[in-house]
């Protein structure tokens, strides 16, 4: 018989709690008693899985005794807060904050990609930004036809990395927009249906925000690569919950040929290409919605440099993003 | 007494043709008669212009007897059929369509940039393509801190870059999302409510669509620069009216400073800095809609080169990216 698991989700209410609940049933992961953990605000509250409603309780301190597995995805406070105590108790973590990411013991993982970066020793493993692991999954695969020294990017981001609030306010104001409505209240600081804006993190001394900075750290260190110049700039677009990306890849020496990328991203894992220039058929953020992999496509070399090449990628946000990588986190290492 | 003049607009029933209008009002353009004309589907239908109504006649040979400026904004192809005519009738032609801009002989111009680039002899103007005079707006002023060599540039341009059906699809598709309707039929291959896709136009040998070739050539010509390198992936974004650009200038040596940057744009013509890192302020197309000046802002050092300064820009696409610009023609041509 299949070993089956003790599984506890922290901030299961959220967007990507729910994707966890989802994932679960959909990949069959061995689960023998499954824990919904949560805010204060939502004990009580009762989600169904595989049939039967499980009652929220309360995220704290001895919360986590006998959870084999512990997905957390309720923010990097929660996490700094409850992690140890989870790891205490002897669980595998799989953290999908911003937390622990950078720490040099910690694995952050991206399956398709570096899936031979931990031991048996590592107990705790990051999920990458959102926007960094759509990145890594896309561009992975190319680095076999030459190596990479500078990644120029801009960024589609949907409403999804803001949680399930931020969906609601979208759709909300949207909503009231198209039905000549007065407009919702709004914790941002503009409108954003029918809106965009420069990614809505505080910004340092350099004038990058703090998205930007984890995309360019968390690239880094997903491909192995300290060295890669990385120039981002993140966009928050009314968009549900897949982001999207332009990519321009500069090589050191000439850029591969479109052909062989195409090839090459054709068998990529992860990776669905979507690249019909005739029928101007590209990655979209509706399309990969729902989707596991992420569509990759736009590729042409970039007029303005012969070492580099240009691509689009779409990826789910709640997925590939945030849930699925840690679900596939957790299979890889215990084997499932 | 001020020199007055017989004016016609062809077009005048689409989104850029209700812009001159509002332009002629609000600018006080010195017209003694005014002359509509569009399609024939449109013949028949009354516009109102400064309290009076103003039949749509047939745009055709013909139509242009008397008329001292002719503002074409009906596509390339009624362009090529009818900028010869309006010619030959002695009108001063301004063209918002791509059919001449890249016309060695026809000059394009954006006032604030390159007011310089004609003489008596030219009768018919183009104006440039809406993404390229935003872009060449916005930075133009920075050449002054160094020779640019190149752009590397993402769009999020919005519904109004189709025309007023384009944006009517946006509304009427997001109406039907937020309300749980059936979406209404569609031209485009794709849903737009929600969603954002590559720019919809052709695509060529290169990769390149038919938008990014005009940017990358126009861009080109409204500088003065032939040799500038231009790397663009234009996207169309839900959004109603104005375009927003995220732009890494790479310069022939170090960078500007980002204090070197905001000093010149806060002095630059058609440009407003909004540029406040504490606040998280930054162009927003909102923001920009309705704006006649194009909204500049994310100043940075390049963090993967030297040499290069990041920024992103919103501006109007009916007004600055057309029928701003095409008037502002108008005005530095006739002297008023």
């Amino acid at each position: 018989m299949r070993e089956s698991f003790s599984v506890a989700i922290v901030g299961a209410t959220g967007a990507v709690g729910g994707e966890f609940l989802r994932l679960f049933e959909q990949r069959k992961f061995p689960i023998r008693s499954l824990t919904l953990l949560a805010s204060e605000r939502s004990v009580g509250k009762e989600l169904t899985f595989a049939g039967s409603s499980i009652k929220i309780q309360e995220a704290k301190p001895g919360a986590f005794a006998g959870v084999d597995v512990a997905f957390f995805s309720a923010g990097a406070a929660r996490s700094k807060a409850l992690v140890p105590d989870a790891l205490a108790a002897g669980a595998l973590v799989v953290d999908n904050s911003s937390a622990f990411r950078m720490d040099p013991t910690v694995p952050l993982i991206v399956p398709e990609v570096n899936p031979n970066t931990y031991t048996d020793a590592n107990r705790l493993f990051a999920v990458g930004n959102c926007t960094a692991i759509l990145l890594c999954t896309a561009i992975n695969s190319l680095r076999s036809l030459g190596k990479m020294k500078r990644l120029i990017v801009s960024t589609y981001q949907s409403a999804s990395g803001g949680g399930a609030s931020m969906m609601r306010q979208l759709e909300d104001e949207t909503r009231a927009i198209v039905n000549n409505a007065t407009l919702p209240p709004t914790s941002l600081n503009q409108t954003y249906g029918f809106n965009l804006f420069s990614h809505n993190t505080a910004i340092g001394e350099s004038g990058y925000n703090e998205e930007e900075l984890k995309v360019i750290e968390e690239t880094k260190k997903i491909l192995g690569e300290p060295d890669l110049k990385i120039n981002v700039t993140c966009v928050r677009v009314p968009i549900l919950r897949a982001h999207t990306e332009t990519v321009t890849i500069e090589f050191d020496g000439p850029a591969p040929s479109v052909e062989a990328a195409r090839e090459v991203l054709l068998k990529a894992p992860g990776v669905t290409l979507v690249d019909d220039r005739e029928a101007n058929r590209f990655p979209t953020p509706l399309e990969a919605s729902g989707k596991d992999e992420v569509l990759v496509g736009r590729i042409r070399q970039d007029l303005s440099n012969p070492n580099a090449l240009c691509l689009m990628l779409s990826g789910d946000q709640l997925l590939k993003g945030a849930a699925l990588n840690a679900v596939q986190i957790a299979e890889l290492v215990l084997g499932i």
